[in-house]
């Protein structure tokens, strides 16, 4: 198994409400491969799918029972700390859930966090020793 | 905020026990970012880190308390059937918590499920469906 991760499915409750939210308030726009059952995102070099929850569980052979903390976050990287400003405006304009109002980290970043609709934290961050690649993507050693 | 998903961060309950999973189980290099309390790993365009999950939760301004399933999974696509297979093998070999054994999968394609150390669910994946771009990614439209 190579060092690689390919996709990544959030279980959601309501797919309308995840899928609006995706395309509408972060204004995504889903792969050609989405159906009414299933959207994905290419996101980079990731790609993010909305899935429902309930048969998410299913499919990996897990109880689809579970609250609170999810345990994982998701990250959006900046170029700067304005553009941290920026995009949480946008969103809590958009009545987007904020978690975090835009601060500075104890890591020596700026960042903020909002949710999506099923709590899935989501970091949006300025770190200034992340180097980016050609692509995009987070350039680590 | 572009389309793209940087950093996925797993918040895990003994960082010692999932760095371990993830670089001797896995076979995973960390990132030279990574420091005793946090690991990067990049894994293809995203980058994978491991936080304690009290600290993540903290640092999200959310509670950390959660149970059950997390509502996610984690996904590594393969090329052939038989790749699910041999991934699978050694895993199980090792110790590794398999989920659902390799499989047909209801979309038409061949999967299995392991679990990493705080049960976060990964598929194994051969899907006929998806292709790679030249640096691995999936390459969906």
């Amino acid at each position: 198994m190579k060092q690689h991760l390919h996709l990544i499915t959030l279980g959601v409750k309501e797919m309308d409400r995840s899928r609006t939210f995706y395309t509408d308030i972060l204004g995504w726009t889903p792969s050609t491969a989405s159906n009414a059952g299933v959207a994905f995102f290419k996101a980079g070099g990731v790609v993010l799918s909305l899935f429902p929850r309930n048969a998410l569980a299913e499919d990996a052979s897990i109880e689809s029972e579970g609250s609170g903390f999810s345990g994982m976050s998701l990250a959006y990287n900046t170029r700067s700390e304005h553009e941290v400003d920026e995009i949480i405006g946008d969103l809590r304009s958009k009545g987007v859930t904020i978690l975090k109002i835009p601060q500075k980290a104890f890591w020596g970043g700026y960042h903020a966090y909002f949710a999506d609709p099923d709590g899935n934290p989501w970091e949006v961050a300025f770190n200034p020793f992340f180097l980016f690649d050609n692509a995009g993507n987070l350039d680590l050693e």
